[in-house]
């Protein structure tokens, strides 16, 4: 391979010929091969549309040579665009708080300009990574104001994917609304339900999920580009600290505002926590559905068998016929790693010194995860699972009728006590709660038929309340 | 001791003749020694309340008679002045989603309420623990909505002194306005910032917070009482479902409202795990302040000491004079204790299954403890900490002096390269950024009296800008 | 209340008249009023072992006085034997490493050893609790020291019920080791298990875990004290060093090692964060076996009840005759506190700086909290749930029978192909298995009742492999 | 492209014509979009190694066909050498317990074997994927015993780090075993250690983590191949059973032991979890250790200053001449990265149920990544940070002159109350411990010279303690 010399203040360095970083971005893929995992594309556009709004913003002010200005905002542009992407080197967890990243886009974005301008790559007289690209910037500002970017971004899909859930869901609430169930709390059999009640509670907390997601989303929208390197914003001349946001919003496209204390808004990365904590509960939410979605569909002879979940593959080696509730087991195995990826967060927010949190890169690396796969896991979810749901009605009804559960209704009627030892037998007995009730003489059988309707049930009253006036 | 003999589904059982508490109490205290802790005392009156609230409702629409729901409200009304709390037996963790809880009020109550209807108590044909008491109501509406209530309460003290903090903090912030002190990124020399700048940055990070707690405690307010066994109000009066939550607002003195959806009210603890998730941030943001608190007051002779944290008690049994930082000390440790309460929290939220979450005691174990170690921890903060924080301005001051870091309002002046180089230089030899400037002749004094004008460091723009324009 | 006046490098303060312990306590616990709860009785006693064993081994090398040493024995024997406990006042979150806990009980025996030689509490001058209650140890090493004494003492009870729980579920595994059932994986009927081999199954895996946490407890005999503020030794005499861990076996009873290396025994607490990964461990063992049982017994009609849990209260307050099982429910709930302590403690341990880690009260409350709820989880799990149990032998029988699952005992005979195409056949149209076969003319009667016994199912091998020969 | 039709029991599907994954691996593909990652090459190679082993049993008790046997061992060989890895497709998230992995395996060797026979891709008359390649087997033996190889293959480079570190680390220690310098609790000047001793400590504590992570490693060894759907062994010939393991054992080179409870060895995940939990310690004790690396180096002129890091790349892109300690940076987030993995690995075996637990997949991405990542993370530690710490030798003497905290030495001397006041006099004016002492006449300058010497106060015993007998 042919290379060019680069120096820095470590010293000199082979840098290959045509790489479009230099050397600072090499020492740091020398120095953290961790993961063997790259920086996110969506970040990767984040920190060049942030280079393009500064260099604006320096042109604007005449600070910044209006040639290397527009070549530094033309080499943005196509890295935008999804050029130059492999040129981005360093490991997704890398040390330095993110200044390797953001040297690797200064670097890539200068000899990319330099090219343009018709230099050589490494010709940084051209244009300096430093001094041209970074302007007015730091690390500190640039690094966590592209994580807010790309964090929103990939929040947006996410929450498109959980509003498609919410529908899937709402969907079936209304399918399956006539669908009289037995209702169980901690596994044992409590009173009816309809199979529709279930779903839109389903639907119901993902509606509070995206909620939850979109306000603390929201509070990404605050960024500290201007800050530099503290938040003092030294370096940074008076103007574009104004005018940089304004500028960063055109470009990206996104709602964003100035932190009032950038000091603030360089050290403390409790928004990106906080996001993780509502993605967390969101990810509470999914395992709970999909496990009652497994409990719901288990058997399909020797368990409850109300449901049954689209077949999607064969669910065995060994066991021929078997199909497995594989789709919700993805997403509770997605809600794990959300979860785990939660306190990964937690411990990198927790471990900001001073200044500076210097863990950024392992936040995003989880959180930009967390992200993701949430919203694959959503999408996979509502395709290959919840639009694909029936009901098999009959034996819900069937378990319904045959339950000693709806033993409830009869409380108000006779009380508690005679309620609670009829029960008791027909557990012990098998016989069925009708049967004994009219044995005891507590009550007659067309008044059990007002008392027992089981769609009745579903709704709130006093099942037979006219029957208690008399 | 004397006894009196009551029984339930499983049998008879001996329960103390003195006791408000009746056999259902009594099982559940044998059933669960787990933790030695009880009910919280907020969650005691918050069941009181429901209770009374339900008696006043069956009373208004006439299915609970006037002299028994008179005794029930009065017991209540007992309960919530902190009387009959050493009745409340049962472990805090107790399996069965809070049943015995319940049924710990219900009995209680009865007891009394039969105690001041002139019964003996035991005598349940007077008042009934189930079908007057518990009238209307189940455990899994009961239990869910006091707990959101007792989280209420807790979070309104620790809010109080969140707020107290933010004040603390913002009046150090303009004591310490004019202290000008080195700031650091990793640990590491960076630029001038003043001390008053950090301590707004701490204030600044705990209003986010607030306003995060506050937001989510403010869905705390959707309650599902009139839920009753599985959210679809089997056995609750229609008109009681429709009256319960405003008379709840009367007796609570808080803004509830009935969930839109009952059975998923009854069903997902989300917002209670949003409630800790944000603790947790917050936890996350004290334990960063504590520590930089404890970086700062390092030392005294060999560390940074910048600051000085009041002295409250010897801080070795060995070395004598030492003094050490143990209030932000146990700052930490109260946010550790949160961040781990966080992770039960999550499990507990995660396990619902169906129509229920039975793990809401072990989940009010954790949460309660989280808000009221942090209501603490943060009172300690203000009082033995914070408000006594003094400065050692001279020391600050010849930090700044003494540093290379100021090199960095040098860039704009004569670029990366060559100032990397001096700064270089002068870690190498010891000399001071001052005189190696002048030795290469790339600035005279007078210009870099303006670039390294300390207090101009640490606010936005150019220092020197005026000297870049000749 | 009458006061004495002591005083401390802070100044003077009232303390109780009558009180043992002394000011630097009383600073403490006004300064931490964080949990209220007290230092655990274990630690209490473990530091008084260890301040004993110190005045032994300090009047051996005649450092100390006999008659102050012999007066601080006599109230350390006290202490061990339980009294004073109430003079103990510090909350177990306490900043400083545990100063404070030392101090305490260095305060009070000083105290109870000066009263013991005729003097007036508050008279140091008789016997001081830093130069003679203190003699030759450090917070940095008593605490750690002491930490690790009481864990063992706890572990050793949790162990003793694990072993119990242990025997008791071989003894259900033998009992019920004829109990044909379908096995289900993924909550799918799966191929037929005898109930005995479940319960081995949870069997063995306790056995492990009981493995792990013995060998992790063991790790834990390696103590620190001799080390003094940093494992250095400073202030600590050569013979004290060699001597003051034999003298303290012999006063705990317990075999303890001096640490090779007392500077490492000193700052980290890895083997505590061990202790609490394996209590982990195990609670995830303990929950996957109680949410079995949960699962095993649901229903009773609408769920999969093939055992009963011995009902040990009324599971509902609503719902008559519902039986819950509440044992296995608290036993995931501790589990739940079990997972979210070990996070705590994971951060506290983290969290050490230099030559200490200060956080190891925060570390103590929570491990001390998981080692005794886990034994009280398991304790009631035994008494009032295993020991139940029982069978519902034909229920197991007939779901074996109505299964599909069994056809995989068909694949060596026919291939994964067509036994395939008959279960999907059975479960759509609700054929039995045996007749598809017959109609299809595959195997013929009396080879299906090789192939299909269920007992032979069980166990290794190729069901009706005689067959495949022909 | 060109596609070849397979079916399955969901259906006919095109299968790209040139592929050697079947029908089931790209209905799995199809399922599991998720995180874009394969599964693991070292699980791959297990299981080419599994199916290896498998194979060659089979033919030794005459169940396989010696061509087809033949065949399988001879892809198998190819995927172990590395070859057809890229056609493993299927996500490393994935639902169904692994069943696509093991499919995605059974159907690339099968369709290689088939090549191998000179048959076309697909004809599965020639080699069946579940009745050749899998025979005897099932996911639920295949993906646990799989896991288990991976596992230890990829322990062994971690603990190879490991053992490199500690060797890195003591090599230090005798370096600079005479740098004396100031020891800190609670980062409080406290008494003269020398650096030598420091690393000491950390090299001790990681011995402990090798120790502790290979007894848990040897717990893998354990495997539960033959063990078939649920552990019952059904469908594997009883040659087989007792055949497999010791098969295994020489196909992979390890030393394997078959479980002894294979129903156990199917559904509990505890030994992978504990794997975890002693990953997590190390991950604990290495954030410590390269947290006290960043503090010791900090400043340069500012902070503690002690020693210094090798410097590896420039520090900042704004801050000239700025060094930051990236490395101990990067091992820090691959410690928090291990522990989040945890949690999610926590939940993942938490969540087993019955005869298996489905979420080893989600177990495995987290575990490999914490094993690898740790192991990368060491790697990077000792040549680019340990190996070329530097100590600033003068400095440490200086501060340790200069400190107040060797008046502890004074305490055996004078007590611990006097002491104290001298020490709060010395931090008050400034003044130095010996002056003052000579000031108030407590001891002579030659006295101090023996009571005051560095090198003697880091080794245990009392200073001076001669000076104590007169």
């Amino acid at each position: 391979m042919l290379y060019r010399i680069e120096s820095d203040s470590i010293g000199e360095k082979q840098v290959p010929k045509d790489a479009y970083y230099g050397v600072q971005t090499l020492r740091a893929y020398e120095n953290f091969k961790i993961t063997g995992r790259k920086i996110h594309p969506e970040l990767i556009k984040a920190l060049a549309q942030i280079k393009k709004a500064a260099a604006i913003t320096n042109m604007e002010i005449e600070l910044l040579n209006r040639k290397i200005g527009n070549a530094i905002v033309k080499a943005c542009d196509e890295i935008i665009e999804g050029k130059l992407h492999d040129e981005f080197i360093t490991d997704a967890i890398q040390g330095g708080a993110g200044t390797s990243m953001n040297m690797n886009a200064n670097e890539v974005i200068a000899n990319r300009a330099i090219e343009i301008l018709g230099g050589e790559k490494g010709d940084y007289s051209i244009v300096h990574p430093n001094d041209h690209v970074n302007m007015g910037q730091s690390t500190n500002d640039v690094i966590p104001t592209g994580g807010k970017i790309a964090t929103i971004r990939l929040l947006e899909k996410a929450i498109a994917e959980l509003n498609n859930l919410d529908k899937a869901l709402m969907k079936k609430s209304k399918e399956f609304d006539h669908v009289i169930k037995m209702g169980r709390t901690q596994l044992q059999d409590a009173v009816p339900i309809r199979l529709g009640q279930e779903f839109k509670a389903y639907a119901d907390v993902i509606k509070r999920d995206i909620v939850r997601i979109k306000r603390n989303m929201d509070d990404l929208r605050y960024v500290s580009i201007g800050a530099t390197a503290i938040g003092t914003g030294l370096n940074a001349d008076e103007e574009y600290v104004k005018n940089i946001t304004p500028n960063l919003c055109k470009v990206s496209g996104l709602d964003l505002v100035q932190c009032e204390d950038l000091v603030d808004g360089t050290q403390n990365l409790d928004t990106f926590a906080a996001v993780s904590g509502a993605l967390k509960v969101c990810a509470i939410d999914l395992s709970k559905i999909s496990n009652d979605l497994r409990l719901l569909s288990s058997g399909p002879r020797t368990g409850i068998g109300e449901i049954n979940l689209p077949p999607k593959q064969n669910g065995s080696s060994i066991m021929p016929g078997k199909i497995n509730p594989v789709i919700p087991e993805v997403v509770s195995q997605v809600a794990f790693n959300v979860i785990g990826n939660d306190m990964a967060i937690t411990m990198a927010a927790e471990g900001g010194q001073l200044e500076l949190n210097a863990f950024e890169p392992v936040l995003y690396y989880n959180l930009f995860e967390s992200i993701e796969t949430l919203a694959n896991g959503v999408d996979t979810f509502i395709e290959n699972c919840v639009n694909g749901i029936t009901a098999n009605e009959k034996h819900c009804k069937d378990l319904v009728e045959n339950s000693v559960g709806i033993i409830t209704a009869l409380c108000p009627h006779v009380g508690y006590k005679a309620s609670a030892r009829i029960a008791k037998t027909a557990i012990k007995t098998g016989e069925s709660v009708r049967e004994l009730i009219l044995k005891e003489g507590l009550l007659k059988d067309a008044e059990m038929d007002v008392i027992f309707d089981a769609y009745g049930m579903t709704k709130p009253g006093i099942s037979g309340k006219e029957l208690l006036k008399k």
